[in-house]
């Protein structure tokens, strides 16, 4: 027997659960149900209401169908036939018209009492289906064919695996990234919250995740201003106009907000940073001698996503970037990207993250439409960029035909703490910009010249979603520099509380960010309290600290470190703030 | 002869304009021509066109027909036969059927042969008009009654005094605020931009200007955590849901930018931080114990004004400030009110701000629907405020009937080097908050308490509008701390590059903003170029100098300072830029 791949054993699920869910809820509609990275699902008109409490019943059942299934037989029907057979069910038949009008044919498959619409792509046999390696995890809401404009059908979720043991390592993995889920994280923690009255996809940054936010961005100003940009600062709004010149419109509309029309033209909301910092570009001439020119911002970029997709800090509709556009000439591109690569690098090496490579994304030059057609600028490019991957050393792929419309660029591809594989930031080079908005400078000779070579580049991706990764990375516990709370002093009894009190005022007067527990409650549960907040250093007092002016430090996930004096326990910590610890 | 209010003059040489412009371009249609603060103008549909140019003629015209000017003769008249008076005006017979709609009287004045509608304010006799004390100042376009959906009209701006001095006074005075103007020295010293592809009313902050800004708002947040804040960081918009609660829509939505309609409602650009900061205050219970809580943010606000109001950095349409909101109990409210003004008038003092004074805004217990009804709140609210006060013994004035709709507030009011009155910042008491947002806290008896103050302040103004003030204050040259270029180094000749650019070197890593200027022009090219900018210090590096291992110091305004060992000036400036200097 030959083995089917993952994705047909995925696949068949799909079929089983639908058969399932027909056979309890009859008068039920099935849509579509695919395989997806981690098992299936399928979207249904259900009779009657599917909620997570069903689901046992519902796998139950289907493990019983599962044993009256042998294979799936396939053939392919006459239109007619299809929608005889799919009559009271408009998805199936929606999805038949589509079959005819693309000339495609109708094929049905069938596994014991059960039949579905189905391109194909089963296992051969039912037997390959281990009734141990799958479970139904959840339902959801899901617009048919996800458009809010059409009817609202139950999807119902499943993991699905080869075997027993992999299903158990992806549910083990899950349950990790639940306790590391930077929602939950982020509501104990108190670093940011959502509200219903302010709207979905916005959140509101509370003291503690401001803070941080506060501390990103010090870095990211001081590392600029190591590499040598300049700031600026740009509304969050532009005329119709911008965006028209820019090529946003209307190429981009449907992810950018609706326009507001004021007294003299619509008005949008920017989604991309770019199209500003051109016009301050462009705002004055520039000599050849004062390139490159590295322009940063912390910038605020708008994304009109529906309403129904938004999650946590991962989907949002507002998003803060410290983002950069550098001007360059082209014969400064090389040193100027390798540059960023290094920038980045440095930064990757700041926050402790070290599994990530570099893909190389090019163009395809056979692919007209997608590319702007400078081949010439498009080699040299390309050359460059693989050059300063080789001499940076990094591991990298290249991947073709998957470059921007100007130019190629270099993604950074990480792979998270839960094992989860996502683009982190991207740097781009981009030739098509100084023609859009007639970019250029004087060269040596006086003349302008009009081959200015942009590079985009947001090493930190957004501040919304490199928060998302920190919290998920640190899982919650931040390094000293960013934690919100750095020391907590914890006098025993309140007879230390003036010895306590002191070390307070005087941790403060450092600069270090500290809180004093002085309420009645034990130790024990002071502690507690203090290590759910994640909090990197507590200092106890009691007695015997009083009496030697000193302190008892508890590290965190270290524990105990003895007894220290304050200028000594001061030194120790200033110094790992310092280094970023 | 009894003489004439100025204001008389000034409305009676509305008429004399009004006239000479009937004689000089016949056909010519009046609008309404009033008196203003420091002249007149006069609205007028004319037939063809006037520009700038034109003036001197009309000013000529003007004083030949002062003199055949005697008095100005009132009657009273029928709405008929004012309406055949000004058969062929449709603004003035457009102000006849508002006159008759009121119920109020129509009077016509005449002197010499000119006769206009008019409510009256003369001049008794013309001669009181000194025809060496007016003149008329430039040509603007106005939209007749203000509204863009109207025709437009030519506005024929003057200046008028009762003496020839007084005139040349108010002229050397409009000099200087043209040289202190923030929208040339804004483009002279590179802070900031406008660009029509942009938008109006929507500055661009260009490296210079970000760093003044930047600047600004590090001084405030080292302020703020001085004083006991925690910064926030709220989205640009919101959910209209938000803003009716607030109580923004209906009343405030004109001044609002228009919604945009997205799939779960419409959003509107927020007009205020305050909603987001009580969102974030009541995401959470709150113990008597943490109050008060000073909740900060380097907040953007958004305002739809018409494109024609806009001007320079004084009338924007996205807008910036250091903004906060204070959430106290009624028992603290005294004490925190108090502490923002100290906080306030700290900045003032590092600004070098000193021509200020307090107004102590109150309620008007007769007018009903201007005021919350909370008679006890505001008479406690104004009597801490008054007491503050008069414990910080500053100088202040009461004011009725000029608090907002919440509770009393304190204004400040600055006259500007150039003698301009204006409303710095405003500090207010609010004691309505509480009941629309439902904020709370738990009291010591373990009860919920609606009795939240809050304190809305933005002492600092709208950074644009401070940006313009300070920019006019200072006339361009920011003090050292601010200054975009600290240091000018111009090295007499190629010969002394080498220790010129040892000097840059040293300086830039003491973290001195400084720039250098290799070329060839001559020494005095290159200091009135470094003087154009405004640097504070300019370092002349020549023969004498390299042997030195020294600079001769130039200090802005203060001329040569002679020779410093390079230790020495770095010494002294770090003090300076230190000291805030």
């Amino acid at each position: 027997m030959v083995k089917s791949s993952l994705e047909n054993i995925r696949h068949s699920l799909a079929h089983l659960l639908g058969a399932a869910v027909l056979e309890l809820y009859p008068g039920s509609k099935l849509a579509i149900g695919p395989a997806i990275n981690d098992g299936f699902y399928y979207d249904i008109d259900v009779s009657g209401v599917i909620s997570d409490n069903d689901l046992p019943k519902i796998e139950k059942k289907m493990r019983e169908i599962l044993k009256t299934w042998r294979t799936f037989e396939g053939r392919e029907v006459s239109p007619r036939e299809a929608k005889e057979l799919f009559k009271d069910n408009p998805y199936k038949k929606e999805l038949i018209d589509e079959l005819v009008e693309k000339g495609e044919k109708i094929t049905l498959y069938a596994s014991g009492s059960f039949t579905d619409l189905c391109r194909g792509g089963h296992v051969e046999n039912a037997r390959e289906i281990d009734p141990k390696a799958f479970k139904l995890s959840r339902v959801a809401g899901a617009y048919w064919r996800g458009s809010e404009k059409n009817p609202q059908l139950t999807r119902i979720y499943g993991y699905a695996f080869e075997t027993k043991d992999e299903l158990q390592k992806h549910l083990v993995m899950l349950e990790e990234a639940k306790k590391r889920d930077h929602r939950k994280l982020g509501r104990d923690l108190e670093l940011f919250t959502f509200d219903d009255l302010v709207g979905k996809g916005l959140p509101l940054w509370l003291p503690n995740g401001t803070l941080i936010k506060d501390l990103i961005e010090k870095l990211a100003v001081e590392m600029e201003k190591k590499y040598g940009y300049v700031r600026v600062s740009t509304p969050h709004l532009a005329k119709e106009e911008l965006f028209i010149t820019s090529g946003h419109l209307p190429y981009y509309k449907d992810s950018m907000y609706p326009p507001m029309k004021m007294d003299d033209g619509n008005y949008y909301l920017k989604a991309m940073n770019c199209p500003h910092h051109h016009v301050i570009y462009k705002s004055r001439p520039h000599s050849y001698r004062v390139l490159p020119i590295r322009m940063a911002e912390y910038g605020t970029v708008y994304r009109n996503e529906l309403s129904g997709t938004l999650a946590g800090l991962l989907r949002v509709r507002m998003l803060s970037m410290n983002d950069a556009h550098i001007y360059c000439t082209r014969d400064q591109a090389e040193e100027e990207f390798k540059k960023v690569l290094e920038l980045t690098m440095e930064y990757f090496e700041i926050f402790g993250l070290k599994d990530y490579w570099f893909r190389l994304s090019k163009w395809n030059p056979e692919n007209k439409e997608k590319y702007i057609n400078e081949p010439e600028n498009w080699n040299y490019a390309e050359s460059i960029l693989r050059k300063i991957l080789k001499d940076l050393k990094v591991k990298f792929v290249e991947a073709d035909d998957e470059a921007a419309f100007y130019g190629p660029k270099v993604d950074v591809q990480f792979k998270s703490v839960i094992g989860r594989e996502e683009t982190m930031s991207t740097i781009q080079l981009d030739f098509a910009a100084k023609k859009r908005f007639g970019l250029s400078y004087i060269d040596a000779e006086g003349k302008e010249n009009n081959g200015v070579f942009v590079i985009h580049r947001a090493p930190l991706s957004t501040h919304e979603r490199f928060m998302a990764f920190l919290i998920e990375h640190y899982a919650g516990a931040f390094p000293i520099w960013l934690s919100p709370i750095q020391v907590a002093i914890l006098p025993i009894s309140d007879k230390q509380n003036e010895w306590a009190t002191e070390v307070y005022e005087s941790l403060k007067s450092k600069d270090i960010r500290v809180e004093i527990s002085k309420g009645n409650e034990t130790l024990g549960r002071k502690i507690r309290e203090s290590e759910l907040k994640k909090i990197p250093y507590i200092l106890v007092i009691g007695e015997k600290e009083e009496k030697a002016e000193a302190v008892a430090v508890r590290a965190r996930g270290k524990g105990d470190q003895g007894q220290m004096k304050i200028g000594e326990f001061v030194k120790k910590i200033k110094k790992e703030i310092k280094d970023k610890k």
